[in-house]
């Protein structure tokens, strides 16, 4: 299989100016819509333009680079947006390999590559917006509604799309009609590589999840004068909930899998006060829906049975239900031989803990994932960071990956 | 024993009246030195003086009826300030029988009881702020110091006390060398008398607390991508503490000790976040202060056991230690006599679990208090109630344990 002549160092050149782009100490802060955001998709606009890509955005904001040629082509991206303050990688790393994928292609006379920048992955406003609304998953006018922390709704902010240029840019729909598959790389953003010692990660699926928020109900009284024998003490029930919910989906979870009860809220939260309530919510990843519904049906019966033992009361509201999402099994396998020539014995498959824009995309085209580690797993953190060695290993692993059209795969 | 002649009737009609003073539904407002709180003891004042009580405020706002003569005699009352919302009982039911047996022994002719009410045991500023000057545990000058949540000084405040009068009231100290004995009535504010089916307690120690802070400090993380193995979560080691607390607590405690886990709070307490910490106040009461020290050591321990084991650190951050409070063995088996004679078999000797006014004289003058039934062990809350027998039983209780002078006991 004949490798794409991507340039590492160009990569990390690209890298390396477009974390002076909304610089705040060693991370980086562009929000969509900011002007710091603008300037970055700027910024890209123009080298895009340079290598003879056709500069087009769209209505969300999301900014492609499109290969002479009008069959359908490959498209690699991710997003240049960032958390209000975010690490140097984050998503842009999957956009910078794709520019230099379609520039060095370009150049070498094919394969036809294209490149994209969505919009608001970290969600200034909804989160996944700009891929979900391309992906046909939700309207414009639905994303136009949704706000940021101040009020400032999504459709007011990306008039500034306009500004993104450069001169020649063509303001306008891309549709998904115009490409043959996505390929996303992104930093792992976890600990797993790494701890495994291993340079990539050839994504199968892009977990699950399923979430929902418990609240344990018992009865407020004074700490001082109520026996314990004749309390309803909901933060009991709470201690005991965390504890026995590992025992409980043991026999159900693979390693892989995770929960997390990340946020607790007492009522009335007051030291002299038995506690009268006690939420939490509860998070579960896993790659397959199966099994997450398992693990829900095995969380919401212990939930009842610690309540009952113990006098309280029960309440359960569901919230966000994502199924896991399967990567195309063939572009894994290409990513995989791609890993597999630039590193052998130091790749894996893996699932991806963290949502990504292939979730939406993979609702209109063949889509894949590949990973490079994060160190120490740390991400939307300043201290965010992958060994220079790792974001050249990524690319290499593409180009070998991506040198045959994958039209024709 | 000869019982001073009081009128339960005459105690309820008092009550009746008081809680009209500052009523909100069911319930009363009469924070400290509020219009409600003045109102309230210049009702009070004025009937002391109708009675043939002299009527003193002292600089803090405590209000005293005193009996002719100058040899100490017993001191019997509470407070009439309440919480922002609290019920009709809680402090001027003692108030109020302290009134009613000074009036009853002064047509009797004997023996001398005085009635006080205390100010601002309810903490509008430091709570039990009126009896702490009175017994000499604090200065008036670190009261004046103390503000309300708008900021509002006691110093400030307490000017207010000029205006309880009635004509003829002395402003001025009331020294403890005036009294042989304290006496407080109250309702119990806990459910453990209407649980058994008692209708009186006899107090023999207020209960010491001992309460800290345990922060139990991991590592935040992303929910998605940190696998379970290489987590270290809070919210995991605070589940573990709460569960295993009981188990460690319970060779040490007897059924009236009570320990509390009601404030948490988690950082950064998001759904998609691993808990990087975790913080639970642990309180708790004993009237032992030797079970208190052992109950401190085993919780300490086992929350440095939970850390450990769970990749975690702790830091303990101790808070208010209060020593348990003996009340005076005389004066409890005269109350204890009292409650034999007027209720056989129907009354028992217990801690009180809240904190009193009585646990500030204790430092002063031999201290006892007797306890009626709360309805459902409720208080600090406008349903808080006490069957009217009850009330009368208590009155009743306290005239046949006080009708020999206390200083001849």
């Amino acid at each position: 299989m004949p490798a794409i002549p991507a340039n590492p160092d160009r990569l990390l050149a690209d890298l390396d100016h477009l974390r002076t782009i909304g610089a705040v100490g060693t991370g980086v802060s562009r929000m969509a819509f900011t002007d710091q955001d603008i300037a970055a998709r700027a910024w890209l606009a123009a080298q895009m333009a340079e290598a003879g890509l056709e500069v087009t955005v769209d209505p969300c904001g999301n900014l492609f680079g499109l290969p002479p040629g009008d069959a359908p082509c490959l498209l690699v991206g991710s997003h240049s947006d960032t958390q209000p303050l975010g690490g140097w990688l984050d998503g842009i790393y999957g956009v910078a390999c794709g520019l230099e994928l379609a520039r060095a292609a370009l150049e070498a006379g094919g394969p036809r590559i294209a490149v994209v920048s969505f919009q608001d992955e970290e969600g200034r406003f909804g989160g996944l917006g700009g891929s979900a609304v391309w992906a046909g998953r939700m309207s414009l006018a639905a994303a136009d509604t949704t706000t940021d922390a101040d009020g400032v709704s999504f459709g007011a902010a990306r008039v500034a799309a306009e500004r993104i240029g450069p001169a020649g840019a063509i303001m306008g729909e891309v549709p998904p009609s115009r490409f043959s598959a996505y390929i996303e790389a992104h930093i792992e953003q976890g600990p797993a590589l790494e701890a495994a010692g291993l340079a990539l990660g050839a994504v199968e699926a892009i977990v699950g999840v399923r979430r929902w928020t418990l609240t344990f109900r018992g009865e407020a009284n004074h700490a001082g004068t109520t026996p314990m024998a004749l309390r309803r003490d909901a933060v009991q029930g709470l201690g005991r909930y965390i504890t026995d919910l590992n025992t409980a989906l043991a026999p159900i979870v693979t390693d892989r899998t995770v929960w997390t009860l990340g946020r607790i809220t007492v009522d009335p939260n007051a030291p002299s006060i038995v506690p009268g309530a006690a939420s939490v919510s509860v998070q579960m990843r896993d790659a397959e829906a199966a099994r997450l519904g398992r693990m829900r049906d095995t969380a919401l019966t212990l939930a009842q049975e610690v309540a009952a033992a113990r006098g309280l009361t029960l309440e359960a509201e569901e919230g966000i239900a994502l199924d896991p999402v399967a990567m195309d099994p063939a572009l894994v396998d290409r990513l995989a031989a791609g890993a597999q020539e630039v590193a052998p014995g130091r790749w894996q498959h893996m699932p991806s803990g963290a949502l990504h824009d292939a979730c939406n995309v993979a609702a209109v085209l063949p889509a894949a994932m590949l990973f490079v580690p994060s160190i120490g797993g740390i991400s939307h953190n300043p201290a965010e960071d992958t060994a220079r060695e790792d974001l050249r290993t990524g690319l290499r692993a593409l180009a070998a990956a991506l040198g045959e059209d994958i039209t024709r795969a």
